[in-house]
C-alpha cells in the first residue's frame, strides 16, 4: 500500500484532518497518512505550492500526495490528479501542483470527475473529506488514474518569481517565514554558487544586512547570517533568534545578494 | 485491530497527546491512532461534544472514539465505555460524548472501574496517559466492555441548543469559529430547507448580515456568506477572509434566518 | 519494527517534520512514528530535556527515542546515539539526552559519523532530515549503535536545578508552563512527601500562594492549588482556570513549599 502525504491550510485546531484521515483509513485500513504540513496559511495557494515542492522528493516512491488550498472549493475550478515517474499527485487544479510537478515528468493528468469514487453527498465546502481523502484512499490502494476522469490537456501553473540576476547583483525576494523567523528567499543554490567563490553580502533596502556563511553558528549570538538552507534556497537567519523579528523582515520583501 | 481516534484539548504544544500514544502502542502495537482533534479550548466539554458529534462517523466501524475534555479529572466523576451499533466510546462521564450519541443506537454504558485495565499509579491529573489511553489500547484488541466494570444507567447528558423557530424566522446562535473564521451554527440543514425554496438572509442584532447560498465564491472576494458547512450546520463565511474577525463574530452571538 | 518517537522544536506549522517522516518511511516501510511533541521552544534544549524525561518511558520498550533541539546545527557539535537497557536515544550532543538518561543503565555511547546511513548531501541546516531520521529509521530496523561510528567516553550533560531544601522549606523554581497555563516546578513528588503528612503551602515572594491539594477540584472554581502533575513534579495551578496567566508566573520564577 502506498504512502498518504498531506498538505493543507486546514490547521491542527478544527478536526479537518482527523475527519479526512478517518475517511482514508474506512476505505484503505492500515494506510500510512503522513502530515507533510497543515500549517499553510489560510488560502495561500503560493505558499502551499512552496511546501510541496519543498518536501515531496523526500517520500517513498508512489506515494501520493495530496494537497488541499482551496479557496475555490464549491464553485466550478476542477479537480485533478496526476501521475509522474515517482509520484501521484491529486489536488484542486489551482496550481498548488506546479511547482512540485516542475521538477517531474508528467505522465498523465487526469480530472477528478468520477462520483463512484467520492462521498457522497458532496459538501460544498469540504471536498478534502468528500473528494480527496476517498479518492487518496483508493490511490493508495492501486487504483489507476484513468478510472478518476477523462484526460486533461494540462493543470494550472502559478507563475513562479525569479530573482532579477545581473553583473552586480541578484535581487530576490523572500518567499516564506518558518517558525525560527527564518527567511526563505527565492534566491537558490546554483544562482548563489555560480557567483564564483566571492564572498558574498545581503543587503536589504540599500543597507548591508549580513553575510552569506556556512552555518548559523558561524557569527555570534544575536547576529545575522544568509545560509542556503535545506529546501536548497538562500534563508536569512539570526543565531539564536529571529531574523523576521530582528531584522522585521516580511514575505514580499526585497532583498539583493552582491559582492562583498 | 480496531482505530483509536482522539479528542481531547490537550493541544499540540506539549507532552500529553504523545505520552498517550506511547501508551497505547505498549499495549497494542501497530494500531492506528488517529487524532481527530486536539484543539479544543482547555476544558470546553460543549465544543470537544460538537466536534466529536460532527466526526465520528467519518471513521471506520468499530473504531475506539477516545473523548478527553476534563476539568474534572481527579474528582469524584466517572467515567465510561459506551458501545454503539457500530462505535465504542471512552470518555470521562461529563457529558462530552451526549451529542455524538444521540445518533447512536445504545448497545450498553459501563464504568470504567477495573484497575486491572489501568496504569498503576493512577495520578490525579493525566487520565489520558493512566486511565483513557490503556482502556482504548484494550478495546482496539476486543476486550468486551463489561469487563471494564459495572453497568450504567445512563451517562451524563449536554442540553443542546436548539434554535427557535416560528414563521417569520429561525433564531439560532453561533457555536464553533473555525480556524477559517468561519462562524458554523446551530441551524441545520433540515430546518433551513424546511423553509423552502425562498431566498434566505440572515440578520445580527436587526440588521442583515449577508444572504445563504451555495459556496464561498458565490459572492465576490472579501464579501459575506452562509453557506451549509461540512458539518451540516449554517455556516457564516466571507469569501476568501474570516467572517469572526469581519464581522466580528463570537461564539453565543445570536442570529436569525428570514426570508429575503 | 521499533517504534520511533520524535521531541523537536520544529513546530506544526512548517514542514520540517512531515519530511523527516517521509524519510523515516522511505528507509522503514510501516514504521510507527510517535510525535512526543514538536512544541519544544525554538532551540530550548532545557524544556526539550524536560519533555523528553517526562516522557519517554511511557513508550514501548526498544522504542528509538529522538530529540531534536539543536540551535548548533551545521557547527562542529557531535551527534549520538546512546543505547540504555530499555531504549535508544539519538539527538545532537548538547544535553537534550541528559536528563532522561540519568534515570536509565547506559550500555553504550557511539557518535554519529557514518556518512553511509545519512541522507547526502547533508545540508547544513537541517540534520533532522539528513541524519537523525535516517538513522532513526536504520535504527528502527535493527541496526546496531556500533556501525553508526566510534565509541564516545560520555555524552554532554546538563545541569539539572536542584531545589534548596532545609528545615523550614523547599525553595524551587517553575520550569514549564503547559497549555492549561500550569506551572510545572523542579519540587518532586519524593521530596515534598519528605515532608509527612503536614499541610503545605505554596509561597512566591514571601507572600502565600496556594495549598497543596490532591487534584484540580478540590479548590472552588477559578482558585489556585498545588498538585503532583503527571510527570510526578510539584504544579501550581489554577482550577478551571490558567495559574501562569492568573497568579503570572513565569518559568524560571523562584516558589518555596512550607507548612502552612
Amino acid at each position: 500500500m502506498r504512502t498518504i502525504s498531506l498538505t493543507t491550510d486546514f490547521g491542527w485546531d478544527d478536526w479537518f484532518v482527523g475527519m479526512m484521515k478517518g475517511v482514508i483509513l474506512n476505505l484503505a485500513s492500515g494506510a500510512d497518512i503522513i502530515d507533510l504540513t497543515h500549517g499553510i496559511p489560510a488560502g495561500d495557494i503560493r505558499t502551499g505550492a512552496f511546501a510541496l515542492m519543498a518536501g515531496y522528493r523526500f517520500f517513498p516512491r508512489h506515494t501520493v500526495h495530496v494537497a488541499i488550498v482551496d479557496p475555490g472549493v464549491g464553485s466550478a475550478r476542477g479537480a485533478v490528479v496526476v501521475e509522474t515517474g515517482d509520484y501521484t499527485f491529486v489536488a484542486p487544479d489551482n496550481g498548488v501542483l506546479s511547482w512540485a510537478l516542475r521538477r517531474e515528468k508528467i505522465k498523465s493528468i487526469h480530472w477528478l470527475e468520477n462520483k463512484k469514487y467520492f462521498l457522497l453527498p458532496i459538501s460544498r465546502t469540504f471536498h478534502g473529506r468528500d473528494i480527496f481523502a476517498p479518492v487518496a484512499a483508493q490511490l493508495s490502494k492501486g487504483l489507476a488514474c484513468r478510472k478518476l476522469g477523462s484526460e486533461a490537456v494540462d493543470y494550472a501553473r502559478l507563475p513562479w518569481t525569479n530573482p532579477k540576476v545581473n553583473r552586480e547583483e541578484i535581487k530576490g525576494e523572500v518567499i516564506y517565514l518558518d517558525r525560527f523567523g527564518n527567511a526563505i528567499t527565492n534566491v537558490d543554490a546554483p544562482l548563489l554558487s555560480a557567483r564564483g567563490p566571492a564572498e558574498l553580502r545581503i543587503f536589504s533596502a540599500g543597507k548591508p544586512l549580513c553575510a552569506v556563511g556556512d552555518f548559523y553558528q558561524s557569527v555570534p549570538d544575536g547576529k545575522p547570517i544568509a545560509v542556503i538552507g535545506s529546501s536548497g534556497y538562500l534563508e536569512i537567519a539570526v543565531n539564536g533568534g529571529s531574523a523576521a523579528k530582528q531584522l522585521g523582515l516580511r514575505v514580499g520583501d526585497s532583498i539583493s545578494v552582491r559582492a562583498r
